[in-house]
Formats: structure tokens, C-alpha cells, sequence
């Protein structure tokens, strides 16, 4: 494996190889993409805020015992990483109801969601990236019982810390998505990225509807100032240290 | 409440009341219509055919203890049955991998699944009927947990019972889509129809993919010879007695 090869680019980011073959070199980049990519564009500034906001909360789970991909920031859009095999689900928590949650069931949106709803949606473009229940899942055979069931204590402790993290930003975390990886002793690792592109981040400061967007439904719905939205999100977390005391650590 | 008026009509049925304020007539009609009835037509004798293939079933399903709505088929497109509450989910069960589950996962036509998917739709046309986690099931209020519980199990001894059934007249019975209505006191009891409106049923005697099917996906796929092939199926269910022995009860 040569350093520095390109390994796969998708949507948001690129994947290269580096001169340790357990290291992998995530590159954000500033390309949007919505509704299964039908909907493209480009937002200023995302790779690297994107990137720097993920790193804050990588960290922020690793300091809570969560384990995660992420080994350092190696520049304003790269991040390092461990080189894990990516299980294809894409794992969504739900605080309140939003997106196809609202348009597939008709609850309204902003609707409290208590317990909070852990989904799975099998990542797979072609088909859309389509919601799976427990039985589709296991008929898919894209993870055992044992593993879905810690996908889930781990997504549920993950939002524990998350949303408690946004609240001490005067942030909502309306719901994310999460992608895991599985090293190869079959340990799982939260991988991917946490960033305005892959939660729903309400500004607290008001209710208005199209205002208080903070995140990649600016881009979705045409509300514009998307890079204002992702900007104000990286600034208050990076006013915030780790422990929510204020003070930024990084 | 007058006796003989339209109380609903629906896609494939007209309910009326009666004179008894605790039995509704169910008139099976000719229309035919499909994906979310963006398709429409008329399947010539349809309505006769649903009628007593149903009735026949819903007699079956009573020898074995399963209750259900039927009362008596008063006419050959029309039954009496138990004016109930209908509970707004359509249960699916899955025998062997068809229609929306192929689509939506990429799991191959015809795969077995053992055990069968008992799913849950939200019956809700403006919605376009979407499929439904146990979790969404559960936000949506749409039944109880133990309601839930009881309509999975009530869905598989059906499932018990018509497989086997079908099997002696040479039929698979690929899936089917139930739906369940409430009495008063909560009963739950089988409702609507079991016809090949809302089974996937196929001939045991030919392999081919086109020719095998006898139910409303000739309908949906444009396979031809529609009526030809519920008009099979009727004289196959009638040509076998409820307990399987090959002689006719109707």
C-alpha cells in the first residue's frame, strides 16, 4: 500500500493511505451533496471546519470511554485515523423528530422523542440508503444480534454525551448520524465524522423555524448563510472545553 | 344508523351498514389499482372471486381457533362481518423475499426467510403506507406493546395455517397482508380480505418467473391473463376442503 494513495473519495470526504497501513488520512472536503446526491454544492470553509469540529468531539467521546477512529488533526481538513472496516449501517438517533422521520410517519415536526430513537438504515447508495428494521437487518446479515444490540448501547451513550455537550453551547441535537468501524479483533469503533453535515444542531437562541437551523438543512432546504450556520457552530464549540466548563481545550 | 348505507369505500370494497348496528356488508368490487393507486383498472369477476376465495379462508382460519370478522358471504361479491375498529396497520407476512423488500434491500426475489418477516406498514395512503420499526409503531401510538405482541402472533399461526393450506392445492403462498380490526371489549380479530389482491401466490407447477404468478402482481407487472389468474386460484382453493383432504365444504 503506498502512502499517500487515494483509497476511496466519497460525498464529503476523501480517504488516503499513509506510510502506517493501520493509519488512514481522512480529507474533508468543502463539496455538499443532499437527498442521496441529487441536490449539489459546494459550502466555503466546511472541509476544515467540518474537520475541526468532528476532532473536538472525537475527543470529547474518547475522554467519556467511548472509542473512536480519530488519532489526531493533522491539518485544517485532514484528520488521522485508525483503518477499521466500515460495517455499513448508518446508526441515527433521534431526540426530537425531523427529515424523513416527519415526511415518512407525519409526526410533526420537533416532536420530543423519549427514549430518544436509535435507527438503522442500511448504507448503501443504490438502494437509497434505506431504513432497516431489527428483522431486515438480521436477514442482511450486515451485523450479528451481539453487534447490533452494542451499535445501539454505544449510539445511546453517545447521544448521552452529545446532547449534554450541545445543551452547554445552547445547542439542540435534534438527531445524527453515525457510522462505526470494526478493527480487526472485531472491536467497534465510532468512525466517520460528527459535524453540522451529519446532525441536526438547533440554535437555542430562538425558535424561529428557518432560523434556528445550525446545520446541513440550511443547505437542504435553500434557508441560506449555510456557512454561517456551520460557522457559529464550530465557534461555540470550540468555546467550550471537553469538560463543559467553558474554557477551550484545544 | 340506516340500514344499506355506504359507510366507506375503499380501493377494492364498499362497506354498508345493516340492520343490526353490530354487522357491516363488505361489497368486493372489480376495481383493481396498484402502487398507491397511481395504477388503475378492472379485473373482470374480481370482486365474485376475492368474495369466496375470502370467505373460504376466513371459514379455514375459524376450524383452527383464529377469530376474524367473517360472518357469511351473502352474495357472491358480498359477506357479512363484525362491524369492528380497525386497527390502522397493515401486518405483512413474508415467506419467501417479493416486491418492496427486493426493492428497497436488494435481498434477491424469492429468498427464503425462515423464519417468516412479520412487518408493520402504517395504513395511511397519503403517506403511501410506509414501512414501520417497532419503534416508530410505538411513537406513532398506533397499538399497544401487547397488541403488537398479539398481532406478530396471530399473524404467524395464520401464516401457519394458509401455507399449508395453499401447499395442498399446489400454491406457494409467497406473502400476504393482513389487517385487523377491534372489537369493543379489544378483541382482536382478523378483518379485511385474503384474496390474491393481498397475497403473492405462486403456481407450484412451473418454474417461470412470469407464468407462476396467479395474484395481483400479473396486475402490477403487466403479465396478462389477470383474471385467468385468480379465476386458478379460486378453483384451486374450492376444489380443497377447509381441512385439506381434497373435497369441496362451499
Amino acid at each position: 500500500m503506498v502512502a499517500g494513495q487515494k483509497l476511496y473519495e466519497g460525498k464529503a470526504k476523501i480517504l488516503y493511505t499513509t506510510e502506517d497501513p493501520n493509519i488512514l488520512l481522512t480529507h474533508f472536503k468543502d463539496d455538499a451533496t443532499a437527498f442521496n446526491a441529487q441536490k449539489r454544492g459546494r459550502i466555503v470553509g466546511k472541509g476544515e471546519i467540518n474537520c475541526t469540529i468532528s476532532s473536538h468531539l472525537f475527543q470529547l467521546l474518547e475522554s467519556h470511554g467511548i472509542r473512536t477512529h480519530w488519532i489526531e488533526q493533522s491539518s485544517p481538513n485532514e484528520m488521522r485515523v485508525r483503518s477499521v472496516k466500515i460495517v455499513p449501517l448508518e446508526v441515527v438517533v433521534r431526540n426530537l423528530a425531523a427529515g424523513s422521520l416527519c415526511q415518512q410517519t407525519g409526526i410533526p415536526l420537533g416532536t420530543e422523542l423519549s427514549p430518544p430513537l436509535v435507527e438503522f438504515y442500511y448504507k448503501n447508495d443504490a438502494l437509497g440508503d434505506p431504513l432497516l428494521t431489527l428483522d431486515r437487518l438480521r436477514v442482511l446479515n450486515l451485523a450479528t444480534p451481539e453487534q447490533v444490540s452494542q451499535l445501539q448501547r454505544m449510539a445511546e451513550q453517545i447521544n448521552q454525551h452529545l446532547t449534554a455537550f450541545f445543551q452547554s453551547c445552547g445547542i439542540t441535537l435534534v438527531d445524527f448520524k453515525l457510522e462505526f468501524g470494526m478493527e480487526p479483533d472485531g472491536t467497534l469503533l465510532l468512525a466517520d465524522e460528527i459535524s453540522p453535515d451529519t446532525c441536526r444542531l438547533w440554535n437555542q437562541a430562538t425558535t424561529d423555524p428557518a432560523e434556528r437551523v445550525m446545520d446541513k438543512d440550511r443547505f437542504r432546504q435553500n434557508l441560506g448563510q449555510v456557512e454561517e450556520g456551520y460557522r457559529q457552530v464550530l465557534e461555540r464549540v470550540l468555546a467550550q472545553s471537553i469538560d463543559g466548563s467553558g474554557k477551550a481545550m484545544l
